[in-house]
């Protein structure tokens, strides 16, 4: 991979280090971040390591009014044996440019930017915690930056990376969430930005996601937007059921993201020959599945929480337990091996893992 | 109205002012603006006119991952005598407060942020523009502020007001605009955010605008997200169709934005004993209407371009010519009375405009 040439302007301050046993999500940044400006007609310049540092936009920047960003998540684990590894970035990368191109933002230099962020890691490489279940969390980003009132692409743009040692995204860990099915609120529609990891549909999701914090529940199962009955995702994770033997998660269909996790996921089900199917689902068939009783698992994937249990659904007034609210055994294999090929800790067949 | 008490720092050193002849639409600022943080615990505090000036935020700001912000657009006009008019600002301040309810945002002191915006509009009076078609215009928006990675409301916000001498919003004018109706791309689905004033509308609305800009069309009609058949808005305008002497505008319906313009549009309308009627139009209507003859006239209105006579859609392949591509004569009577209203030439029985 060819290297990235850029600035670094390293820090003359270190910040005081949280204490690693006791990291929340996405609290805490380290020492440095990585800035590459774009300019149409000039295209990507000036990349720059700098110290963690405020950024300084015109109050009319298209971000503030017109929403133009595009974001990934990514983590580094370092191994027993110190080696840092990445979990399959490319996609990251590739999918941060299917983003853009929905946004109408720039394409961006794809190994270019994982250069920088390797260089970035190994600045910060301090700053990864080692304890089961912690991680260094990559947030890769572009913002639109142009001083301009009008509705329509801007001509400059900042990309950048920020890192933060993180513990376990839901305070559950991994035990079960329980998670509400959505019947009022949608997330996205087919045609609209849901498979794009733009900041939009995570705004469009905030509302229905207070009302279900406040019922007792972690997070929101979105529906369709046209016929709102079959299962999407749950806005930070994919979402899986086993049913029966079988696992299903929703077919892509354009208002679903492209999870990561979710197709490491899938295959890794193949490769253990355990039946998984994707295909459209609805909350009707879900909720007969249970009340037949083969609704055996049930479980969310994200690079955020890895693998999330879900041990309980509420879909309108009814309650559906899952495996007694315990995590399944299908749900623990992949959260085991998918934990351990990127902790380093387990072979590796499919060079998933990237050494930085 | 009380006045909001606020501290003011006036800029050492005035911007030279832009041709007021040749203004475009959001391009140039005037040399201040209006700040007011919001903390939770806390509440409103600081308000402060300061210089105009950049913006200083955390990278991990949730307005730049998630996309927590509302904006509102209004206009001042500058009349004859040398009063300073708003139009309907009440609702712009409503309209702003039901946004940022639906994003979870904290709610602005309406009467509080309309007295800031008259302190600031007098203190900017100078670069109120006079000739017929400019104006100055107003944005007060909100973003979210807070330093911190998870997919929740954040704890801080800032809400600022800008405001921008502008010209007409099309480069046509007051001519008739060329529309594409969307058959792919979706702005919003009932649900959604589509009422709501937010970022990610915009945001996801610039792929369609594009591929019709390169086309030759100014924008986008959308259809609705279920059926992809129900005429919705034009993202900066509602629409209005006069169909065998009768005017539709499709009913409020969650994902239509509830324009300002188009309430006044209404009670215009019903004013001037002219038949109007909000309710579900589908695009085939439309063009049953067209094929028929008696697809009369067909505008858009909002706060930029006010109204907009459309004379040309595209739907697929069918190119429907409205009025001969010429300005219709409702269309013009209801263009006249509202800009009359707003620059003070015209009376105003409904009582819309507001002195500063």
């Amino acid at each position: 991979m060819k290297e990235l040439k850029l600035e670094v302007i390293l820090s003359t301050e270190k910040k005081q280090k949280p204490s690693f046993d006791h990291l929340e999500f996405g609290k805490y940044f380290t020492d440095h971040m990585f800035i590459w400006n774009y300019t149409e007609g000039k295209g990507w310049h000036d990349p720059r390591i700098v110290p963690y540092q405020p950024i300084t936009l015109d109050p009319a920047a298209t971000v503030f009014h017109y929403g133009q960003t595009v974001f990934e998540g990514l983590k580094a684990y370092m191994t027993k044996d110190e080696q840092i590894l990445l979990f399959r970035p490319d996609e990251n990368f590739k999918r941060f440019n299917r983003s853009n191109d929905r946004l109408v933002m720039p394409e961006l230099d794809e190994e270019g930017a994982l250069s920088a962020l390797k260089q970035l890691i190994q600045i910060e490489r301090d700053w990864i915690p080692t304890a089961e279940g912690t991680s260094l969390y990559i947030r890769p980003f572009m913002i639109a930056t142009e001083a301009f009132l009008g509705v329509h692409p801007a001509k400059t743009y900042q990309f950048m990376i920020i890192l933060s040692p993180v513990g376990a995204y839901y305070k559950e860990g991994i035990n079960p969430v329980k998670i509400a099915v959505e019947s009022e609120y949608v997330r996205a529609v087919a045609g609209g930005t849901g498979n794009a990891k733009t900041a939009g549909n995570y705004a469009a999701s905030l509302k229905a996601g207070e009302i279900a914090s406040e019922n007792g529940y972690s997070q929101v199962l979105w529906l369709d937007g046209k016929e709102n009955q079959y299962i999407e995702e749950v806005g930070s994770m994919n979402v899986f059921f086993k049913i029966n033997g079988e696992v299903i998660t929703p077919a892509l269909n354009g208002s679903i993201l492209e999870g990561i996790t979710r197709k490491s996921v899938i295959e890794l089900l193949n490769y253990m020959n355990i039946p998984i199917v994707e295909r459209k689902i609805s909350i009707h068939e879900i909720q007969q599945a249970y009340q037949d009783g083969v609704l055996e698992e049930a479980f969310g994937s994200g690079t955020a929480a890895v693998i999330s249990p879900i041990g309980e659904l509420l879909w309108k007034n009814e309650k559906m337990v899952i495996n007694n609210g315990e995590i399944g055994s299908v749900s623990k294999q992949v959260y085991d091996t998918l934990t351990g090929i990127q902790n380093g800790i387990k072979e590796d067949p499919f060079g998933w893992a990237v050494r930085v």
